[in-house]
């Protein structure tokens, strides 16, 4: 099983959204809320090229660095808000327990990234692979092929699990199955249209239904 | 034309998610913001019963008034960062325009309400009803029959916009047609079942059309 972070396992994705607004408006730009919302999980790269696109601007390279420095300290402003979701120390302690692999695969950077698997208990041997690992991140398939190839995992026969569509999108063009969270504020139908297989509220929700996808107990 | 406000005319649905969070982590409650924002909109009242029973708690009346407090105190600290939505001005101004008469209800108090409204340029004739109105607010009909009383148009022939489930669930009690918003962040599934009859990313999505929801040009 490979776990995005945010929104998946952590509720952080309204403090990302918060951090680029801020970000954006302290480079003169606005942009709704939930413009921002919608592409919060994609690369960091493609996030900045999209809202430009939304905004019918063209992308200067500097004011883009300038905006990723500034989220990043928005976001670090907002770090104490974060906590994990309900379920989910316990959907992983599961997985451990009942020797099923996994893996956390996220569109962040890795310093950011090891500061938020701290709130999770991960143990020492779960692989994190992060936008450091990567060439490219998600839509892209590469975080999720490099979490199952270290592993050592077929890519086939892992789920992924996300709450974005740019989680999906990566599961899919991977060839992995996807299952989607409500927690990070996507409509089901979103997640769905991705190709979610199925839709869960949250951890916790999942962690009640893992017969549902496949995942037994050792006897079972 | 009865506009609901947060989300739908002002970009702040987002700053209530994070001031509710505040209010809610101030008392001692952790809940995922997720579940936050899809409460948004809703009468206070219902509001804090609701997220209760996500908790599975009894509501106390005086943590229920404390939060409230707590809300109304973060949500203040954060409206700096609240701004029209694009094409919220020139909707209103549109309408005003086409002799197409409009005006906003919400589930706000009235304080709140006329410092929202102060960012609209709303011309002072028009009607703004709030829930110091009402007995009921959203997603009982009171806020929109009111409205539409004060309009002196009938509630049959008025079209309720509202970015939340909760406005279009009050549109169908109260026998208007209902339009959904993207730009409250809710998914367009979750306003299509709650009875949107048309669903718009923002206001100048909606200005756009104003043909498919029958305003016509004076000599249309």
């Amino acid at each position: 099983m490979l776990f995005d972070l945010d929104g998946t396992l952590v509720d952080s994705v309204y403090q990302h959204v918060a951090a680029w607004h801020e970000a954006l408006s302290g480079c003169g730009i606005t942009l709704s809320m939930w413009r921002i919302h919608r592409k919060i999980g994609m690369s960091g790269g493609l996030f900045v090229r999209g809202l430009m696109r939304e905004l019918g601007r063209e992308l200067d390279p500097e004011v883009a660095a300038e905006l990723r420095r500034r989220h990043a300290a928005a976001y670090a402003a907002r770090f104490h808000e974060v906590t994990p979701l309900p379920g989910a120390r316990e959907l992983l302690e599961t997985l451990t327990r009942l020797g099923a692999p996994w893996a956390i695969a996220t569109s962040g950077g890795g310093e950011v990234a090891a500061r938020t698997v701290a709130l999770l208990d991960v143990p020492s041997h779960v692989p994190v692979v992060t936008r450091d690992d990567v060439a490219h991140a998600k839509p892209d398939p590469d975080l999720f092929l490099r979490a199952a190839e270290r592993l050592d995992v077929a890519i086939e026969h892992s789920i992924v699990v996300g709450d974005s569509v740019w989680d999906l999108l990566a599961a899919r063009r991977a060839g992995a199955l996807g299952v989607g969270l409500l927690s990070g504020g996507y409509g089901s139908d979103e997640l769905q249209s991705g190709g979610a297989y199925r839709v869960y509220e949250d951890p916790a929700d999942l962690g009640r239904h893992l017969d549902e996808v496949g995942i037994r107990e050792p006897d079972g």
